[in-house]
């Protein structure tokens, strides 16, 4: 097995795809376009991308991805995304006047580089910023990164989950071609005219047979101001036979439907009651 | 009329603040919590926030920001993001060797950018980088940022409209105190158990009326794995008769309904017949 992913070693998509197969090879790309080309051309068995954020929202260009390549999803992971300040080792938290990370990972750290009255500098992602303070020897500098950044390019970790809110969890899709036994989940894109009741109708072809929708989203499609895309998460293999059924229903009121995989949805922990 | 945006100026929350009213005073704001206090604390008249983009998805922290405070969506505007490639007067593309620009919109315009043969930068926000260039007077660079950043900071335009992708729309809210009269659309959030069948239920006190909706998306809830955020769009405005029964039934499904606001829906311009 080889994964590959966007990011330098010690982002958060390398941190997922080691989550889905800790000891498989890792193939860093550049570019989410990289990551399909790297799969379809067989340098990698799988491909590890972002889809949301509980604070960013869908990533559509994934989407667009996965619409525009003949590649299946096979496989979700969702990961905790845990702000790190780190620095080269011995540093302390009172030296530190310069943070670098991704502007997002620094406005998401907000409050706490406030509160420390340091100065921010944006780079490209945020192991980037582990590694440039890492090979620089930047002293009086920090970066804003994974815990696995740190391990990556030997820094320390002066403090863990330094970010101003607590939930912040990214949702990945695991593309590839071997599809899983153990699928319960799957994930559909379908077209609608904006009319009333449209959608209404397409969802009855889930609700009458008491399939479980876990994400809806609708996005206007390009130059095609009056109809709209859905992306439709359902908590059902694609090949049990309600599901099949479904599916050739809603081909019925849809413009347009494509099935992007069946899958192993990811098995959140209990929250612990507190 | 003042109103508040996040951003310096020349951002591209400015310029959708000027095609709401292009004669307004004008008040930049550090985060997007800065824009709610101004409007709350009457520095600001009206507030504009940044809700969605076609590429990077709906931003959930400023709905996370609407519902937390009690200041309504009175108005709506969508903004075309065109970067342009920008520098000091008299500088050639040829002379260009580093490009500064925020991660997104370095992203955005990568396939232009490897054509150039450039190294990129990151900063904090595409005006900054505009900003940068302007007042360091850095020769053989550029920035990625909006016509208007050109002309605040006395930049030239070398080049319009350089991004990968040409449908890259940027959907603002304005939120204020003075709610409009020539309303046309409604946006709701609402709350729903994961269970088969209850958005089902939920979408048919819409439909059954003939009401139109124009954005659907379900966001996860915090610490509640089996309940569901939606936020929808209707083409209505709150106070007339179907829309307030509506809204009733709608109570009856859900456990927890809030009218986000009531607004003149931004009209897009028609695409030409080409």
């Amino acid at each position: 097995m080889r994964l590959a992913y966007q990011g330098e070693p010690g982002a958060y998509s390398e941190a997922a795809a080691r989550r889905f197969a800790p000891h498989a090879e890792m193939l860093p790309c550049k570019t989410f376009d990289e990551v399909f080309d790297s799969v379809v051309q067989k340098r990698a068995t799988h491909g590890v991308l972002p889809m949301e954020n509980s604070i960013g929202g869908t990533i559509h260009r994934n989407y667009d991805l996965l619409v525009d390549h003949d590649v299946p999803i096979v496989g979700e992971v969702e990961l905790d995304v845990v702000h790190c300040l780190q620095a080269l080792p011995g540093t302390k938290l009172a030296d530190i006047k310069t943070v670098y990370s991704h502007p997002q990972a620094l406005a998401q750290c907000e409050r706490f580089l406030k509160g420390l009255g340091v100065t921010v500098e944006a780079v490209y992602d945020t192991a980037g910023g582990a590694k440039l303070v890492a090979e620089e020897r930047l002293a009086n500098a920090a970066a804003l990164a994974s815990r696995r950044a740190a391990e990556v390019f030997g820094l320390e970790v002066i403090q863990e989950a330094v970010q101003d809110f607590e939930f912040n969890i990214t949702r990945f899709f695991v593309i590839g071609e071997a599809a899983p036994t153990d699928a319960n989940k799957t994930t559909i894109v379908f077209a609608l005219p904006s009319t009333p009741g449209s959608l209404y109708r397409a969802l009855s072809v889930f609700a009458l047979r008491d399939i479980n929708l876990s994400k809806l989203e609708s996005r206007p499609i390009r130059g095609r101001p009056w109809e709209y895309l859905f992306y439709v998460d359902i908590d059902t293999r694609r090949d049990e036979a309600p599901c099949a059924s479904a599916l050739a229903q809603l081909g019925e009121f849809a413009t347009w439907v494509r099935v992007l995989g069946t899958y192993r949805g990811w098995e959140r922990a209990k929250p612990s009651p507190s």
